[in-house]
């Protein structure tokens, strides 16, 4: 099932399971009690957004391999944990914003990202997927000259629209087994199985809960695989004019253009 | 004015004004249209809770020189910035919980929080009082083992229970000049004023809100001054048991209590 968030011309915001070309709309809690409501739209009359606006985004760093290593990092012994605030989200074909702080090296990072349905803390890597709600596809950009100067990384990973989050949310994925794209301007730049994860979806959602209470909604950035702008010969850093895409087997594509930090001032983020 | 988010006894949460002993109820929302509604309860009959659950919480390390200088650090070039996940606000009176994964090296900072009422983007120094709500105290509680050997701080900010927030929302504070202290069973092991921050509360504004749009109800902690358990000979960690305060002149004081782990399934947080 795909649930996806999306605009009407009218201006109001639901919940509905696309099927095909339509979405049935749904009434009530997304995370909870939720019924169809009988109504359809054509999938081609709305404008999707990002499927969830978390309580909390969490994102891991350096969790497959190869993208350790183009780093010159080691694999890690434990999932490197950090926090992107959720003023970053923003909607599919949404413009990712270069930001006039730090416009010089902005780069994507292509993820699998996990939503989880209910509270889930101390829980075991067996009941780990019984708390996801489903999967959708993340773009962790970051702006690598403030991710290496500045003492933590935070700042270079929450600019405004560095983390779009779409199109929608597909409960039957595998986690185990997808695979994961970066296309920019028609050009694969990364293309991995996420079987290639240090530590798995399951994992991940184990050794967060017994940090920290992950909240209905929470949404979990499970890492890039290789192919990093930073990492090319010579490097490629995203400018405007760009269209990025996160293609996700099983999920779908979720596409974003790059703009000048001047649509700032119109960038109303995804809420 | 005082801005309480409070539990009566009946289970129902609400916001007021607390006005000596008793708050007088408010209706609407907190960072728009609010009404008195004309019903007063006495302060000792409720349960304080933190006064707002904010869309981010964004923390500044390193902002007080003296606290700088006794981790070995010098003074930052810029803000630090981090992101704590809004799971680890915990309310006024509940307790610290000392994580099972991380018991060792849990420690207390006393911090000056700012509100933000409304939507703060691109924001000049002179400007950015204009986009605060108040103040209110925090403890940017960390697990320094994790801190010091994790990639990122995140994790060892990030513990359920680990940024208090309380008593109150303050309007009428001078950011400038506020005593901020943290007293542990009874000993005052902070004691400095937010005159000397590194990077004022109009420069964090105007530098956070450059970076990334301050959502209203956003809480920034403006790092903790000299005085923290790890650099004391011999270091003091929290241990359940210990009563740990934010004393802010001019606000109040915020207590918690520390607790071990185990009352961890019993943890619900702030929310």
């Amino acid at each position: 099932m795909r649930f996806a968030r999306f605009q009407s011309k009218d201006g109001s915001i639901r919940h509905g399971i696309v099927e095909g070309d339509a979405i049935a709309v749904i009434a009530g809690d997304l995370l909870g009690s939720r019924q169809r409501t009988g109504e359809g739209v054509r999938l081609s009359d709305v404008r999707l957004l990002a499927p969830i606006i978390p309580p909390n985004l969490i994102a891991i760093g350096r969790n497959y391999l190869a993208h350790a290593q183009e780093g010159n990092d080691d694999a890690p012994k434990a999932p490197i944990v950090f926090i992107k605030t959720t003023s970053a989200i923003t909607d599919p074909g949404a413009a990712i914003l270069v930001p006039a702080m730090a416009p010089n090296e902005v780069d994507y990072e292509a993820e699998l990202a996990v939503v989880i349905a209910k509270t889930a803390r101390d829980v075991s890597e067996a009941q780990a997927l019984d708390h996801v709600l489903g999967y959708t596809c993340a773009n962790d950009v970051s702006a690598r000259d403030c991710q290496r100067n500045d003492a933590q990384w935070a700042r270079g990973k929450c600019f405004d629209g560095f983390a779009p989050l779409g199109p929608w949310i597909e409960t039957e994925l595998d986690p185990t087994t997808a695979r994961v794209r970066l296309i920019l301007n028609g050009e694969t730049m990364q293309d991995a199985s996420s079987a290639l994860m240090i530590f798995s979806v399951r994992h991940l959602i184990s050794y967060l809960s017994r940090c920290m209470t992950l909240l209905p909604g929470t949404v979990i950035l499970t890492g890039t695989p290789a192919g990093c702008g930073f990492a090319r010969k010579p490097p490629v850093w995203l400018k405007p004019g760009d269209r990025v895409s996160v293609a996700i087997d099983g999920i779908g594509e979720l596409t974003n253009t790059v703009a000048a930090a001047t649509a700032r001032a119109a960038h109303q983020g995804a809420f």
